[in-house]
C-alpha cells in the first residue's frame, strides 16, 4: 500500500481527493494537512467522509511531513506550492501539485501572470498531468504539475482539430462555464448561495483569467505555432462542472470526418467520451467522475465548428485527474479507483 | 381602463403577462384563454394569483373573443397565432403577439425555418416590437410582433456597435444562456427538475435555432448589409434569465469610446443599463424586470470586443417588453406598470 | 413625501426595502447607511438598483442622521439596534426596528435570549409590529418593532386556531424551513453555495433558535396562557422563503369548520390568502410579495390539525412587512407599494 | 459472475441500479428493460453511462426475460410488479423488488392503499429489505420487498428509541422532505424545473401518502403495539436526499443516554452513521450514497426528542438498499459495491 499525504485538504479538492482515495485499492491515506482546522477530525470539516476517512487533519513541520508518506497531493493555492514541494522532492518523495506553480514552461510568462517564481528550475522537470497528451512524461516524472480545470476541458476538446490543423487558430473563441466549487471554500460575499442561486454572469472577461497562458501553452504546442485565444469564464449557479463551447474557423474536413477523427483520437482514452453524432455533452452526465465528454458539431451557414465539452471540474478538472497521475507515476493500472460512473441525476 | 385580454394565459408567458398587468393602473384584464384549463381559475392554474387576478379561464369562439376586450396579448405557439390574430385585427383590436409569426419580415425566410404562413400579408404592417430600435413604428402599429428573447438580448447589445460599423459581422460568434422558462410549461422529460438542475448544456447546436433567421434580420438592418452569426443557446438551471456573450473583432474605436457610445445611446433608455466599466450583467441582477444590463471590454490580446447582455427571458425577453408595447400602442406612459425593480436575491 | 432612511442598507433586507420603495409612491429614499460600503453607490453593492436607486452609501453620525430622513428603518444586528433607536426617537422621528431588540416585552426574557438590554424602557411603547394582530397600536406607534420571519408566518398561521382554543398548545410541534437569505449577507462558509446548494438540513435543533420566546410570546397572547413549543428551523436551498409545518391536537371543529374560521379570519387581509380546501401554499408562490398563504388540513387518523403557511423571508418576513409598518405609521394605505403580485416562476 | 437484469431501467432508480451495478465485481448486468426505449442503448437514455454500461433497452416475453438473468431487480410501479415477479420466482430467480407490492404484510391494507393484490401468498414469503432489522431473513430470502424511501429514514431513525419503549409513540411527528427525483421521470408539469426550483411545499398533506402503512407497520413491529403517526411529506428542490425530522415526548433516558444508545445500536452497520453530539445529519452528506446518517436532539423545554435521519432517496432509498440486499442475498460481502464515499459537494 502506498501510503499518501494530501497538503491541503480543508477545501473542495481536498475532500474530492479524500473521497476518491477512501476507496483506492492500492494506496492508504497516512496523512490530511489544514493549517484552519488542525486538531480536527477531517470527518468533522466534511461529514460526507463519516466511517470513511478516520484521519485528524494536522499542521506538521516540513520534515516530519516528509516521514508520514510516500506520495503527496499539494492541494494549496499557488505561490504556497512552490515552497512546499522542493522539500518533499528533496527528502525523494514523488508530487502532484494541483496549483498553477508548475504548469507553466515559461517562467517569464508565469511572473508575468503570476508574481515571482521561487523553484523555477523546477519547472522543466514537472511533467504536465494530462495522460491523454503526456501519459509518458507522466509516468516517469517525480513532479506533475496537475492541469488546470478550464485548461483540461478546453485542451482535450480542441487537440484532434489543432494536431491535425483543421481550424485557424486565430479564429478561436472559447465560452466557459463552471461550477462554483471552482471558486474555493474560502468565505467570500461572492460565493453565497444567494449571490450565485438562480443566477449567472460572466468573470474576468477581455482575457485576464490566469488559465489563459496555461491554455494558449498547450493549444500552442498542438498547433506547433503560437495560438492567442479569446477565452471567458462564466460562473454557474451548480457545485460541479464546467462546459467549454469553443468556436473556430474549420478547412479541409467535413462534419463525419471530424467527428471520425475525435472518435479515433479517444477510442481507447477509459475518461474520454465523445458523443454520438447529434449528441452533446452535458455537465451532469460527468457529474462526480474522471470522465470528460465531447461533442462536435459544424455549423455550414459560417464554416464554424463548435466544440463541447464538458469534465467536472473537481473530477477530471482537479482531484480525478490527479489520481490518475498518482496511478500513472507508481505503476497502477491508470483506472485504478477512477471508473466510477458519473451520478445522474 | 383599457379592457385587455390575455391568449394562451396558462403558460409561463401568460403567467408573467397576469402578474405584471394586476398592478397596471390603465388597464384591466378582462379575458384569459386557455383551452386546457378553461373553467378554472387563472388563480388556481397560477396560485401566485390568488387575491390579485380574478379571472376564470375561458376557450371562447373568435367573435365571442373579440367582443370582450380591446387589446389582446396573443401568447400561443407560432402557427397557431397567424390563425388568431387576423379576427382580432378585422374586429377592430390590437394586438401584441408574443409569437415568431409576424417577426420576419422575409415571408420565404420565415417558410424556410418554420412552416407555411397562412396571413403572410399581415407580416408587413406588423412592427417589429423592440422599442429601443422601432419605437415610433410600434406606437403606431395595430399589430405588433413581440421580439424574441435571445433576439432581444443580442440585438440590444449590438446595435451600437453594428451602426457604427465598429465590428466586423462576420467574426460574430454568440453563445447564449437561457432559463428553463424558455422552454415553455408542457411536460416534457427535458425539462424536468432532475434534467436541468446542477447541470448545464448546450442545445440546438450548429445554427438551428428558430431565433436565427429573427437575429440575422435584426443585426443586418442594424449593419445595413447581410450578417451571418454563430449561435449557440445553452440550457441554465435556472427559472428566470438570458446571458449572451457576444464576441466579433473591432477596429475603429477603443474600449473608453466604446464605453461612452453604449452611455450615450441608452443614455434615455429606461429599460437598458449600461454597467460602468469593469462591471458586467448578471441574470439575477434583472431578475423579475423590464431591465436589459449591458457591459462591454475590449481584449487587447486578440482584438475582440466582448459585450454581455442580460434579460428575464419572461420579462423584457416576453411579457415585460410586450406590456412596454402596449403602453406605446395606447398612448400610456412607456414605463407603465413596468418600473419595478428587480430583485434580488 | 416622506423623507426615509435605512439603517444598515447592504444586507439582503436592506435590498429588499430599497426595491420596495423605490416604487412607493408616497416616500423618497434620502439616506442609506453601511459602515462597510460608505462612498459606494447602492447601485454598486447592488447592481439590481441601477437606474432606479440614486444613492450613495454613507456612514453618518447619529446627530446628522436624524437630519436626514422623517422615517427610519433600522436593519441592523440586535444589540446595534438599540444603541440606534433611542436618539432618533429622541430626535422626533418614527423607526421600524428590524432587529430583535424591541420585539420581546419582557426584558428578563430577551436577556435570557439575548444579550443585556440598554433601552429597556423603549419596549414598552413599541408596538408588535404584525399589523394583522396589533393594527391599531402599529397606527399610533412611533417605535415598531417589525417581527421575526419565523415568528410572523407561525403566529399568522396559528392565530385563529389558538383564539377559539380550538388546538392543545402542549402538543404543537412546527417544523419551519427558511431560505438561505435568512442567513444574512456575512461571508461565512456555512453559507456558500457549495455548502448550501442541493441540500438540506436543520439547525438550531432542540429548541435553542432565538425566535423561540417572540414566537412563544404571541402564541401565548393569543392562548391568553403560556404555550411552549418545539420548533426546529431547516435551511432550504433557495433564496427567499419559508414554510412553516405546524402540527397538534385539535378538538371542537371539524374540517370544514376550522377551514371557514381561517377564511373568515383573513378574508378582508389583504396580505393573508387563505387556500382553498386541498390546496396548499408554497414558498414560490408567495415569492418576492408581501403575501402569507395559509393551508390546513386534519389528519383523521390522528386527530391532529396541520397548518401549512407560506412567506417570502425578506418580503412579509422583513421588508415588506416593514413597509405595511411604515404605511399605517404615516396614515398611507397600507398596501400602499406592497401590492406586488408574487413572482412565479 | 452473477447475471443480473434491471426490469424498468428507464427511470431514476433503474439509472442508479446500473451505476452501481457497473463496477461491482461480483455480478454483470445482462439485460435492462424499457418499454419506452426498446432498441436504444441504455447510455442513450442516460448519457452518464457512456463507454460504462453497455447494454441496449429491450422488452422481451416473460419466459426470455427469466433466461436472460439469474437475478432481478424489479424497478415498476405497483400493480405492474405484482404481474412481473411470480414468473421470475417461478424460474427459479431470486428478485429484488423495489415496488410496494410486497412490504405490506396485511394485504387487507395493501388494497386498502394501494388496490386488489394479485399475489398475495408471496407477500408472506417476502422478506422486507432493510438489512439493519431483517438481515438474516433477507439472506434466506428468494423474494425481498425493498422498503420504500421515506419508511427507510424514519424506520432506522426511531428503532432504537422504538425497542427500547423510551418514547410515547402516540405522540410521534414526522416531518419529512425529499428530493424530486422521488416523484419519478415521468414528463409532469409538477416536476417541470420551473415549478420546483427554488421552491418549497407540502404535499399529500393529511396523512394520506402511501407509505403510511408501511412506516406504521415497521414502527409498530419495533414497539410491539400499533403505531399511528402524523407524517406529511415535503418536495425539495433537490434532486436527491430525504431528510426526516421525527419529534416524540420521550421518558427514561436523558440525552446522553439516548446518544449512546445509538451509538451502540449501529456501531457495526457500515452504513448507518451517528453523528456526534451536536452534529446533524445533511442530504448533502449522504448523496450518491448508500448511508444513512442520525443525528439526536432533547428539547428540555418541551420533553420531546429531535431525531433526524437523512438518506438518498435512490441510494439507500432504493437502488443502494436493493443491491445491498442482492448482496446478502447471494453470499457477497454485505458492502460490495457500496462503500462509496457520499460525494460533496
Amino acid at each position: 500500500m502506498l501510503r499518501v499525504g494530501i497538503i491541503g485538504a480543508s477545501g473542495y479538492t481536498g475532500v474530492e481527493l479524500a473521497r476518491i482515495l477512501s476507496t483506492h485499492p492500492e494506496v492508504e491515506l497516512t496523512i490530511a494537512t489544514s493549517r484552519q482546522y488542525a486538531g480536527k477530525p477531517l470527518s468533522e470539516v466534511f461529514p460526507s467522509l463519516r466511517k470513511r476517512v478516520d484521519l485528524v487533519c494536522e499542521n506538521p513541520a516540513a520534515d516530519e511531513l516528509a516521514e508520514r508518506a510516500d506520495f503527496f497531493f499539494t492541494a494549496v493555492p499557488h505561490k504556497t506550492a512552490m515552497d512546499i514541494v522542493p522539500p518533499l522532492l528533496a527528502a525523494g518523495k514523488k508530487v502532484v501539485d494541483l496549483s498553477a506553480d508548475f504548469r507553466i514552461r515559461d517562467v517569464a510568462v508565469y511572473e508575468q501572470w503570476y508574481q515571482a517564481h521561487s523553484s523555477a528550475k523546477l519547472i522543466d522537470e514537472a511533467a504536465y498531468g494530462l495522460p491523454e497528451l503526456y501519459r509518458d512524461q507522466v509516468k516517469d516524472a517525480r513532479l506533475v504539475a496537475n492541469p488546470g480545470c478550464y485548461p483540461t476541458s478546453i485542451t482535450l476538446g480542441l487537440a484532434p482539430l489543432l494536431r491535425e490543423k483543421l481550424i485557424d487558430p486565430s479564429t478561436l473563441v472559447i465560452d466557459s462555464k463552471s461550477g462554483t466549487s471552482g471558486a474555493g471554500r474560502g468565505a467570500s460575499v461572492g460565493s453565497l448561495f444567494c449571490e450565485v442561486a438562480d443566477g449567472f454572469r460572466a468573470y474576468k472577461v477581455g482575457g485576464t483569467h490566469r488559465h489563459i497562458p496555461e491554455i494558449e501553452q498547450e493549444l500552442s504546442a498542438l498547433s506547433n505555432a503560437p495560438v492567442t485565444i479569446s477565452f471567458t469564464p462564466h460562473l454557474l449557479p451548480i457545485s460541479r462542472g464546467i462546459l467549454s463551447s469553443m468556436y473556430a474557423a474549420v478547412s479541409g474536413a467535413d462534419e463525419q470526418q471530424i467527428q471520425q477523427l475525435y472518435e479515433k483520437t479517444y477510442a481507447d482514452e477509459p475518461f474520454v467520451r465523445v458523443c454520438p453524432p447529434g449528441s452533446f455533452p452535458a455537465t451532469q452526465y460527468v457529474r462526480g467522475s474522471n470522465c470528460c465528454d465531447i461533442g462536435i458539431k459544424l455549423d455550414p451557414r459560417t464554416g464554424r465548428i463548435i466544440v463541447l465539452s464538458a469534465i467536472d471540474n473537481i473530477g477530471k478538472g482537479a482531484a480525478g485527474q490527479a489520481v490518475q497521475n498518482m496511478n500513472l507515476m507508481n505503476g497502477f493500472a491508470e483506472t485504478c479507483g477512477l471508473l466510477g460512473t458519473p451520478f445522474f441525476p
